[in-house]
């Protein structure tokens, strides 16, 4: 993947702040950057335990003290990592009501894209959900941020209730949480057991979920009709 | 929750090993079980990270020494509560194919049932998958244990394809792993933000998974025909 630069507008869904405007701000912003993809980098090569903070500001190319300047701690990253994710999502929502694809399909896709940069790097997802399962400030910090990102899935459901894609003897509450079970129980168990591919683990899990979330009329709408 | 005794056959299957023949050896197990009880009440009560060694000898009313004798370290309660599971899971599915049960029904009792203990402590259940999680010894007999368990379940969806309970255009061990991963992710959101009942969590979740995992015909089949 190419590195951010401020200049690369398409590529500023996936940095971890906006684009600021002038050039201080945008050079801090820079610096952040750096230090996020090389800690993200050393967390997937060789864990997120055995790398310093020394480590990441090595392969960033800066002096130890920068990166104090702009995390608190190695921890930070895991928060920034997911506050990226929830601005992907935000973004992706904020799309979604411009268009008619089908919120099934948009949820697989939006998936599959919000998890290609954990499937880089089992290490990188065991290092987060670890991270959440501590006591830490992290866990706080990881669990606002899920709040957002429930928030979020629930108002996509409910637009899928309405489009009649969901079913709705359940609240889109409820099936939002279902949906972010299945997301998080297949990360979890693919970063254990990584012995396939977590798309396709994605796949298969969001294939079965979908038949789960049809309405039950529309279920077997869709199917060729039975011979006997 | 009652402590075991050798004479509670009736408890016997929530044991961590079986009742053994001798008295010395029953006696052992005996302690074994005293330490691993006091253990899981006190990882519930106070925490695992916050729960020590002395503790939880103390709490057994055993001397400090003991504890090694019948568990490497702390982690290793971890293990055997694990142990626990599968041997629960080996002896329903030894049970299961001497009734005819529809599957679903079968897996939905065997997973509240498996959750019980763990829905008593969120604490319990992130510590055990904060272990998982960790590069250590435990992680390693732990994917052992999921192997197991991953193998017993494949069994059982198997049979309930047979009987045409469940869906057969993916093969058996892919939804048993969609099965499993929806137990383990809704353990894990639930002991991140245990907001709601974990059998309330288990019974959405698997009411889902069941329409999900329905024959594609069948699904319709036991619904009422349409007025229109």
């Amino acid at each position: 993947m190419s590195k951010s630069k401020p200049s690369d507008s398409k590529k500023s869904s996936t940095r971890v702040s906006p684009t600021p405007p002038d050039r201080r701000t945008r050079r801090s912003a820079d610096i952040r950057e750096r230090l996020f993809r090389a800690a993200l980098a050393l967390f997937s090569e060789k864990g997120f335990a055995e790398t310093t903070v020394e480590d990441i500001t090595n392969a960033a190319d800066l002096g130890k003290g920068t990166f104090f300047n702009y995390f608190p701690s190695k921890d930070h990253i895991l928060i920034a990592f997911s506050e990226m994710q929830i601005s992907k999502l935000q973004a992706a929502v904020d799309n979604m009501r411009e268009h008619d694809q089908p919120i099934p399909e948009f949820l697989t896709a939006l998936s599959v894209r919000m998890t290609e940069e954990p499937a880089r790097a089992p290490d990188v997802v065991r290092a987060i959900l670890q991270a959440y399962l501590s006591t830490s400030t992290v866990r706080i910090a990881m669990r606002e941020n899920q709040a957002r990102g429930h928030g979020l899935l629930t108002q996509v459901v409910q637009l899928g209730q309405e489009r009649g894609d969901f079913r709705r003897d359940l609240p889109a509450g409820e099936l939002a949480q279902v949906f972010r079970q299945t997301v998080f129980g297949t990360l979890l168990m693919w970063s254990l057991f990584g012995d396939a591919s977590l798309p396709d683990r994605i796949h298969t899990a969001l294939n079965v979920l979908w038949q789960g979330l049809a309405p039950r009329d529309a279920a077997s709408g869709s199917l060729p009709p039975r011979s006997s």
